[in-house]
């Protein structure tokens, strides 16, 4: 067992809005939008997409739709008029999106995504990625921060859970620590939930507020753990599809699964 | 059962620094702080204390000190220099304190009571008083917001718990409703905690830091439910105990019982 003292930090932060009381120490910051931006992303990237560059203004996506850039475009859990696509997983399926460059904007996501850019490391976590996720941090052992998005600065279940998932998993290893209330908690809604996802997030605003925008297909999609075995990381402005050792055993694991089973 | 529309919000705001995001619309504003200062502002004017006179900073403590009043001061776990005690509970069982203004200010929930002053009506929660509080705000039956005071404005677990705890009581009569993310979260977390709730709350950050403090037989008797049946409420900028009937019948129930027990 590792010394104590040699232990990494992971800790849970709920929102941007409380991402300045914790950033300090981190190498690594893992950001979450489970429903439905980090997911969708890490889905693009696994399905051939080139990379995706995420703006925090509808504006600036515009910006590069007018300069020839596939553009999505998400507020409010819909569309933006004058986009083709937002944060639907599904829509990044596309083989004509293959090797292309794609411009992203969402309600929350990309801006927990902009606010971490300054850190060594950002990654893209979801549950649709959560093991191979998980083994790529261990494999780092670094102090690592998880973001939630949230919604509008508000805390969301969807967003904790996978928080309290990653974290869990992390301290399982006893080689990383945690200090933050914020972390113990989200790990003990995760554990009240795992076994009953779809049936827990029943409570979920954002997924009642997704439902009447019928994007049920979506959410299933989203709450899925483990199917998209892909790492999106920022490099030079945009999220790419990490290339490791962890991703590739998981990728020969699951070549013969489908995701969506 | 209650027609749904008419039904009243009950929500768990995790700190004081999200709660701009939360206060629209609530009547009622319940000020939480388990360690130490709403246990021990229940327990004072439980005792017979007259009015705890909260205030924000150090500096207006001493100015109340230096003309007359009996003042206490918390920072970071501790009494600040100057002064005879800080937010322990027991501090305020002295019989010199009876019938007396004692003026107060602490790390986290004299913030969190200046932030709500300007609402219909804030009241004071712990554990130590859940069971009387929740009759109390059943039977005001308005748009509750649950204020946890956290740590720096980061959430923590005890608080979270304690505002969990209220609002899976509300919610259970059916008389009220909840949006909320944070507010499902809370009641989970609470649930996940209440059968064991000294061995749960060894992971919290505050109680390790009031360990260290040796203030253990504070953290027992702040975690014990249902020993003080006294409410506090603000009036005129000072916190009183509100006589009702719920008050009285569970003053009469518990008449024989001992705090500490």
């Amino acid at each position: 067992m590792m010394n104590p003292t040699d232990r990494k930090l992971v800790e849970v932060c709920y929102t941007p809005g409380q991402y300045e009381l914790y950033q300090e120490g981190y190498e690594i910051v893992v950001v979450i939008d489970v429903l439905r931006a980090t997911s969708a992303i890490t889905t693009a990237l696994h399905y051939g997409v080139d990379k995706i560059i995420p703006v925090a203004t509808v504006e600036e996506a515009l910006e590069y739709k007018s300069r020839g850039f596939i553009a999505g475009a998400e507020r409010d859990g819909q569309v933006v008029e004058g986009f083709d696509f937002g944060n639907s997983p599904y829509a990044y399926m596309d083989p004509a999106m293959k090797g292309k460059s794609v411009v992203l904007t969402t309600t929350n996501g990309t801006k927990a995504i902009q606010m971490a850019k300054d850190k060594e490391l950002v990654v893209i976590g979801c549950l649709n990625n959560l093991e191979v996720l998980c083994d790529f941090l261990i494999s780092q052992h670094k102090n690592t921060l998880i973001l939630a998005s949230g919604w509008k600065d508000k805390v969301n279940l969807e967003d904790t859970i996978c928080g309290g998932a990653i974290a869990d998993i992390l301290l399982e290893t006893r080689k990383f620590r945690s200090n933050e209330d914020s972390t113990v908690a989200a790990k003990f809604i995760y554990r009240s939930a795992r076994e009953h996802l779809w049936s827990f997030l029943r409570s979920s605003s954002h997924r009642r507020r997704l439902i009447k925008l019928n994007i049920q297909r979506d959410v299933k999609y989203c709450l899925t753990l483990n199917t998209v075995p892909c790492i999106p990381i920022l490099r030079n402005g945009a999220l790419v599809k990490l290339e490791t050792d962890a991703v590739s055993r998981h990728v020969q694991l699951n070549i013969s699964s489908n995701h969506t089973s």
